[in-house]
């Protein structure tokens, strides 16, 4: 009776049973990394990403023993999957949930960090490889390769450390490697575009300003879609349902449908949807969140950190398993040494580019502050230093973007670059990452006896969602502020300590002078 | 400067630029039905689906005068996405928010209605269909295709209905609507998969008996992969999470892939996924619910809300958008009038076709009742005919699967099918459905001024979100009694009122057994 009921469902007929096998299997390993994420969570190494990644690898592995060699990955990376439906969620939720107070405040330290220095980051690895790679036996790349490749791996991928960063015990350290993180994302994706898009044979002073003016001018344009796209979103939840029978569903769903739409414009006008959806986070979560229900607004909060949540990890899933692909692998397997040189130069001079410029902003950065307390020590130097030096999914799409157009089983120089990125990526991650519960214990002592003191506590959600608790507070006093015109002791107090006009406080006078 | 960046971004380089304007112009169509839908609301006429549904067609219309006829859909309506990412969440939270002691109670009946109600339906549409086709000249069909006809017909689609009809206040039709939608959706499915993996050509009593043990084992395995992966999710976070500190974003990343799950293990071994995805809703409501945080519970609440609601209107969006594709209404315009009688005939049929079992089932349904207030009245009898007249996406996505395999812009018969199919669905979705409100408040005229009286009240949100607040209140009383084991006055009641012995009384059984 089971045999004459084997035929595939109507469903499915178009696609091929395999696909639903592997649906199945990714769906669970996606619940197996969660669990075993949330087990792992007391260990000093590990963390969800390399988790996520472990068992990617391992199932890779598996299917690799199970074939016999012939087949080792379910899903093939597929750029469009990650710049069109992971990433969004991923920087919306960064800009929904960070804590804009602190943001704001160190909003001139987080663009030198972010913009200049992934630049200046950018530049170290192009001038490298310009030199190594021409000792190596490994095809002709041309100044836009190398340029491209130090955009490719001038991506940080900061997920890992802000899994350890604690942002309520080191806020500055936690805002600027944050920050920074989502800046540079958006930088080395236009810095990237540039380069594609740009003549680089005649490269002189004007065609320099010109990029330069690109850059400014993609970078103002995208933020004002996402702070235009946000307040619209207020503006239609406020006229809509304020006052009215609200139903929550179509709330929630107006928020995420205007979230998405922000990124998508962006895309469509080629502008920087990551700038474009990290500013409308913010611009929704300060407006638009205090205009939707009690409920929704919980559900709301909840549900963009699950999404990016089930969006990283399937990213670093999807990243391990794909890692194995032995198509890639053929070309290096004739020659593993050069492989092996190229991906050290890299890993190399990532850590090279990051010190070049982390290290200088930072003094200049000091220079600026009078208060001690705001300075960032040698040690947080260190923090934010290590903060990028892994390699994530970012560069992993740029890289396939750039290498892959032309084939990259063909070409041996796109091959090398392929498995070269896949190895930077998954030695970063791995390594590095699982140092950074370590060194971050070691270089400051305090936070690891805090943490371990809050675990016991009958609080646990300030602990693991510093950000939401956190956030919340901070939103509630500006709410009850600007909605009653009373003194606000917070404002004030800030006024006090920081006499500086900083972005934050031209964004409350905005807020004062429209209530 | 603008020219040198309207280059498309890295991103979208293997898509093309016409999939982002779609993508974009969708999500906006989208954000448009959420808001005129919430406006039109207090309409005597229009519900979110037909907003949908008209928005959907006005935009293919749009689309057909700018591109001057040569084409007129943005998006082709996929099986594939209907029923792997469209219907999972739907029907998941119809399980999940619907409530359990009304469904259970009136088990039988909805059984009736569901699995018998449907096979009649589907029965008298087959006959109909084989008399009338003879005699119009639509090419050659033989019983098989006549069957399928049958199956895609008797598929309901009562959401329209169910946006009108409040739970609080007819909870029994409101039930045995909801429910009998649920049942018929499986039943169609289920019932069209076995008469196409079937060999109709020896049909005889043996066969006929091999196809009902074949629809009793799809229907009680299925049943069971839903409660089972129910339970298993409420063992795992229970175990987990439960009193040690808990990240809300695990929990309810894990509900929703376990439910994911659930559904796509179902289709893995051919059961009914709809079934399965939907008894693990309501197994994931009574158990899992409970084991997780406040805010995981209102989150998980809200978002199968918001997911199936945004499912729902992207799947009306998309009909109207598809309805219009030239291709499919090539054959037709050769002879209008085929396809008129066509449709027609269908439509006469569907409505024959319910009256057949609705009517004799509920006589049969009320001489077991003994309590008057049990009884389907003529009136309730009616509502509940008229409320499973509309025929849509499950319809839709059989009629494609039916009749798009051999290319159905070829053969004349699958053009006129599918184009009767779109006919069909938008007639009675449009015209029955605008009717539903005004039929709904003839018959039923307390209902309406009870509706206005809650309008004004003071508590909105238990008029819109009736299953919610309803069945919060349910299980609360369920959770503490079953908790603390003091004497619940709910079951107490429910067990002086109710002596026979239904299926809730024996899940209530169940669960006092295991606290």
């Amino acid at each position: 009776m089971l045999d004459s009921l084997v035929s595939k469902l109507p469903s499915l007929s178009t696609s091929d049973h395999a696909s639903v096998v592997a649906l199945n299997l990714f769906v669970a390993l996606l619940c197996a990394c969660i669990v075993l994420g949330h087990l792992l969570e007391e260990n000093r190494w590990m963390n969800e990403s390399i988790t996520a990644l472990l068992i990617g690898l391992g199932t890779s592995v598996t299917i690799l023993l199970i074939s016999k060699g012939k087949s080792s990955h379910l899903l093939v990376f597929s750029e469009d999957l990650f710049f069109i439906y992971l990433l969004p969620p991923i920087i919306f939720n960064a800009g929904f949930q960070v804590k804009k107070k602190q943001f704001f405040r160190n909003f001139v330290t987080i663009m030198l960090f972010g913009a200049i220095g992934t630049v200046v980051s950018c530049t170290v690895i192009t001038l490298g490889v310009t030199q190594f790679f021409k000792k190596l036996d490994i095809g002709t790349f041309d100044l836009g390769d190398y340029l491209a490749i130090g955009a490719i791996f001038a991506a940080t991928d900061s997920v890992c450390t802000l899994q350890v960063l604690n942002q309520d015990e080191t806020p500055l350290l936690y805002s600027l490697v944050f920050g920074e993180g989502v800046v540079n994302d958006a930088t080395s994706v236009v810095v990237f575009n540039a380069i594609q898009s740009f003549d680089l044979t005649h490269l002189n002073h004007e065609a320099a300003f010109q990029l330069l003016g690109n850059f400014m001018y993609l970078f103002l344009l995208s933020t004002l879609l996402g702070v235009a796209t946000g307040l619209i979103s207020a503006y239609v939840i406020k006229k809509l349902y304020f006052g009215r029978h609200s139903t929550d569903r179509e709330e929630v769903a107006l928020m995420m449908l205007m979230a998405y739409l922000s990124y998508m414009l962006a895309e469509l006008f080629a502008l920087s949807g990551i700038l474009t959806v990290f500013f409308c986070g913010i611009v929704m979560s300060h407006y638009t969140w205090h205009n939707v229900t009690e409920s929704s607004g919980v559900t709301t909060k909840h549900t963009f950190a699950t999404l990016s949540f089930l969006a990283e990890a399937f990213i670093f899933l999807y990243v391990g398993m794909d890692a194995l692909d032995i198509e890639k692998w053929r070309f290096v397997s004739d020659s593993p040494g050069t492989s092996v040189a190229v991906s050290s130069i890299l890993m190399g001079l990532v850590m090279l580019g990051r010190a070049a410029f982390v290290f200088p902003l930072s003094f200049l950065s000091n220079l600026s502050k009078k208060n001690q307390s705001e300075k960032i020590d040698i040690k947080q130097q260190v923090v934010i230093w290590w903060a990028g030096l892994m390699r994530g999914a970012v560069s992993m799409a740029l890289a396939y973007n750039k290498f892959t157009r032309s084939g990259h089983t063909e070409l041996r120089g796109n091959a090398i670059m392929i498995t070269s990125t896949i190895t930077v990526c998954l030695f970063s991650t791995m390594v590095f990452g699982m140092l950074t519960k370590p060194l971050i214990r070691h270089l400051m002592p305090h936070q690891s006896t805090t943490t371990s003191m809050l675990s016991d506590d009958n609080t646990p959600k300030s602990l693991h969602m510093p950000l939401l608790d956190g956030e919340q507070q901070d939103s509630f006093v500006e709410f009850s502020g600007s909605h009653h015109d009373v003194p606000r002791p917070d404002s004030l107090r800030g006024f006090l300590m920081r006499p500086a006009r900083t972005v934050h406080h031209y964004w409350r006078q905005f807020d004062d002078s429209n209530h």
